[in-house]
């Protein structure tokens, strides 16, 4: 069973969910020619179902291998990866100035899911690619952007982000990695880091290291980390390759899932010190690594999305396919495909319509990102930003909990069938598992939308939205469409709960702090539900007027009634539920 | 990181939640002393500790194997097993007629638990012993037991069940094993199985399989199925072992968890048929198979709630020893356990109740089939019958279900390490994957909630039960206890989503099937969510007079806030919520 990129549905959302039309037509995009996004989007869809699709299972079966602290991917990796750079892939979102395409986030978003649904152990390496590429072109120095930044954004070189040590996780300030300071202005950094993705493999010939590191002065914490670029092989000054630097894979992990992303120990200075360059200032760098890590967070949102719809397609295929028992009230003769059984229809649903207001929910992300960037007006930047800056941790950590489920519904359609391996539902399942976790976990991210996110402006983002959203509300019920059912009242309730859950943080957030983050979680949740909700009625509402109105309502409203609707229980969740929390330690433990 | 017993939330839930000190104080249990409860799960939970625990990763590193038709499991385990059917363990709660110690169900319920916690891979081979047991005992003539219950009672032989074939998974009635009559009144069976559990092993010297097939002269579908039992060797008049059956395993599959379970493809027929004996009628197969479904349900659900279990204790001595970061008011010096967290506590509180509702709802449906069993009084018999019907697939859905949702929360407490297969926290969850999957698949159960339980009688056993319940909600709220927070509140508005939402149902069964179909899931998660929201409400009020209140009262609340607030919801989702569901195929298949 092989992908293929649901373009009606990429575009309906980037458009119309996500706002990328409006955007334009604003002249927020600059020059920006949109008829080209389908074009674009189409050819992303034929690479990933020709090229990346195949190689998804075989990448799982054969996992990597570390010998002689050299990686090996699987059988036809490398190849795979040398045509998708060729093909320009990894340059789409890059800057110009250094061969980038200059496209919009928003395309590459879109292109991003492509990839991910496809093989999402591949997609994850250009991911962090991507990260490396933006911290280094918003804070190297001109010398090393001259240098990398060309080979980063041709995907001729990959990039890693090394943060984790093994007492340094989600407490990032807690690192030891050490960087000394050489006569000739470079660094020399010793220690060891661990989980790092790609940290080491055998698709390029060079491999350009992004690595926290704290200088022998440095003040404790997060204050006195700083951001390093440490080159696999040291580039000389006429581009070519030189020494081997002392930075080396000294083991690879067992995991759930992923198996043919290399997941790296990495070990600096056993002969003498790695070669580093400093980003940008010394002891600035968690300012450097936020900037990667926002759009990583993004991406691994649209891995969320991406592996939900691939597992969506296969149960789909699988449900018309299977033949199990007749419905009720069935007029064939002998069994049905189990899609005919009201049970399996709902599960479907579930898959397809969490999927698609995930998708929306990053792509609207990355709308704002762009706007942020390229508008003219300063005021719409920076409002931009902030929204931009809101939906970053719903966009990944929404994005992600319904990727599980959806998995999780994946291998429930294939019932008995779905716990066998060779089925490949399992694999989706498995592969899900971690987009919760790195990149920030998703309980950081609840905690980072109800602190700095909805904490930053007090609540000004967040009720902006709301009336953008009540705006949407509005008109669905204007519609007077009785395909919609209860969605408006659904929605209308949805958004009641998320404002007055707003309310109740936003206060408790001055007076009893941990009441806030009791709730983060459910919040978060709650946030997702009514603005996923939102977005979908928002695109139904477009596609009537374009012909595919009956299908994109009635996905609406079933979201609107199993999903959104679950906003006033998770309001009273977070409005009455932190005492019970915060005693948990004296309950707990006996 | 080992397996120790919760005893006293164990006793707690048998006790109070189950209802096990009221029926034994009505007399239902006969002369069953009660006393011995609490020894008897204290010696299964050192036997667990000691000997089955330290074996679950071997199982799931090692696998099994087969080469040869012969598998060979994971090293220890035959020991084990021999160990553990010596002890007696096999032989808790069978008939005392052939050599079963005739504890009660609900006994042995949470010995299953236990043996599930400890390693469900192990746990699930004499819970298909206990099936066939129970078949065996209930329809099998004089001669068979007399030969096979004694050995399938002390677990000297093993026993499996045999439906599945790959075009017969949840449709029995497509099943195309063929039995043809024998002149000595035995049968010869012909045709392949899939799916079998420990369908062959090297812990036994025999095995005893519980095979449906299909005469020759048959009816279609499931009116036209018998139940045959084939061993694997024939066992002579002497007792002694036979010739060796024509009955073998052909292949095993490559599972996502429970790796220690062969699962096999069984071929008979090959060397002329499988010598079968009918167990009870010709073509009445099913009911005896829903005998041992019956059984194997609620043993499921209790493996959902084993696993659930021991992923939060693992989970927690890691939330206690893992440091990171400080927690905001943190009085200490440097970073402070994760545990400390208020994202980190929710989440094990989510673990901890969701673990004691379904265990509480495990337990009292197997005190029910206990008092159908045993108590004098034909009236109470029959109603307890009752509440065991109902309860089993809340039982086996609501358990499962959570087992998963427990596991998963488990690997995200461990942050980037869950996601690693050494930490062990990824075993829970690939293991708990099937649960919800087989003895019919949780949306099975779902319908068979909807039609079979509630629309059996007119839903009298859920007015019944509901009934019940609001008089625990009285109790709540009557303590006048602050430590219960809106318990009270949420439990009664639960209780009413339920009533409500089984009137609507009832009233579509009779005149929209379809539309009580498409909210059969929703329907079950909201029941099991009111259950065990006011079992463990029982529970509390029942610890307050024994001084454990304040744990059980915050573990209540906590459900109530969190969980049984979600009921008036799901209640939307079924009531509101068909129309999308059964619209679906036109939305999904383009």
């Amino acid at each position: 069973m092989t992908y293929r990129a649901p373009l009606n549905d990429m575009l309906l959302a980037l458009n119309h969910g996500a706002g990328l039309k409006a955007a334009v037509e604003a002249g927020h995009y600059g020059d920006f020619d949109p008829d080209i996004t389908a074009a674009v989007l189409e050819e992303a869809g034929k690479f990933a179902t020709d090229v990346l699709a195949p190689l998804n299972k075989i990448g799982d079966r054969n996992g990597v291998k570390l010998a002689d602290r050299q990686v090996t991917t699987a059988p036809g990796w490398p190849d795979a990866y040398k045509r998708w750079t060729e093909a320009g892939w990894n340059a789409v979102s890059g800057p110009e100035a250094h061969g980038g395409q200059g496209l919009p986030l928003a395309i590459n978003a879109a292109c991003t899911e492509i990839w991910s649904a496809s093989n999402v152990a591949f997609g994850l390496c250009p991911l962090l690619t991507l990260s490396a590429i933006e911290a280094l072109d918003a804070h190297g120095s001109e010398e090393l952007k001259d240098i990398y930044l060309g080979k980063l954004i041709s995907g001729e070189w990959t990039g890693t982000m090394q943060l984790t040590e093994p007492q340094a996780g989600s407490d990032v300030g807690a690192l030891r990695t050490r960087a000394e300071r050489a006569a000739d202005g470079s660094y020399r950094i010793s220690g060891s880091k661990i989980f790092i993705t790609y940290g080491e493999h055998d698709m390029t010939d060079n491999i350009v290291h992004f690595v926290l590191a704290r200088l022998p002065d440095a003040p404790a914490g997060t204050k006195g980390i700083s951001l390093f670029l440490i080159p696999k092989f040291l580039v000389n000054k006429d581009g070519s390759l030189g020494a081997r630097n002392d930075i080396y894979a000294t083991g690879i992990e067992h995991k759930l899932g992923m198996h043919a992303s290399p997941t790296c120990t990495m070990t600096m200075g056993d002969n003498g010190g790695a070669i580093g360059y400093l980003i940008g200032e010394e002891n600035a760098g968690m300012r450097c690594m936020f900037t990667m890590m926002n759009q990583a967070r993004l991406g691994v949102g649209l891995e969320g999305v991406g592996v939900a719809d691939r597992a969506y397609q296969q149960a789909l295929a699988y449900a018309q396919e299977r033949k199990q028992g007749r419905a009720v009230g069935s007029k064939g003769t002998g069994s049905d495909a189990i899609i005919a059984h009201p049970d399996v229809k709902r599960m479907l649903m579930q898959m397809r319509v969490l999927t698609a207001a995930a998708r929306s929910i990053c792509y609207a992300t990355a709308v704002a990102l762009d706007v942020a960037a390229r508008a003219k007006d300063p005021a719409v930047r920076t409002e931009a930003a902030a929204r931009g800056a809101l939906l970053t941790p719903i966009a990944k950590a929404f994005s992600t909990d319904i990727g599980n489920e959806v998995a999780y519904l994946g291998v429930q359609i294939h019932g008995g069938m779905g716990f066998i391996e060779e089925t490949g539902a399992a694999q989706h399942y498995r592969d899900a598992r971690i987009t919760a976790i790195y990149e920030g976990t998703n309980g950081i991210q609840a905690i980072d939308l109800v602190t700095r996110k909805l904490g930053a402006n007090g609540g000004a983002s967040v009720f902006k939205l709301l009336d953008e959203l009540t705006d949407i509300v509005r008109l669905v019920e204007a519609s007077n469409d009785p395909a919609f059912g209860t969605t408006g009242a659904k929605l209308r309730d949805a958004l009641g709960a998320l404002d007055r859950s707003s309310r109740w943080l936003l206060e408790k957030l001055g007076t009893a702090p941990n009441d806030a983050l009791a709730g983060a979680t459910p919040y978060l949740r709650l946030f997702g539900s009514a603005l996923g909700g939102c977005m979908l009625a928002n695109e139904a509402l477009a596609a009537r007027s374009e012909n595919d109105g009956a299908r994109h309502v009635a996905l609406a409203r079933f979201f609107a009634e199993t999903f959104a609707v679950q906003a006033p229980s998770l309001e009273k969740t977070v409005i009455d539920g932190a005492d019970a929390v915060l005693g948990a330690e004296a309950v707990l433990v006996a």
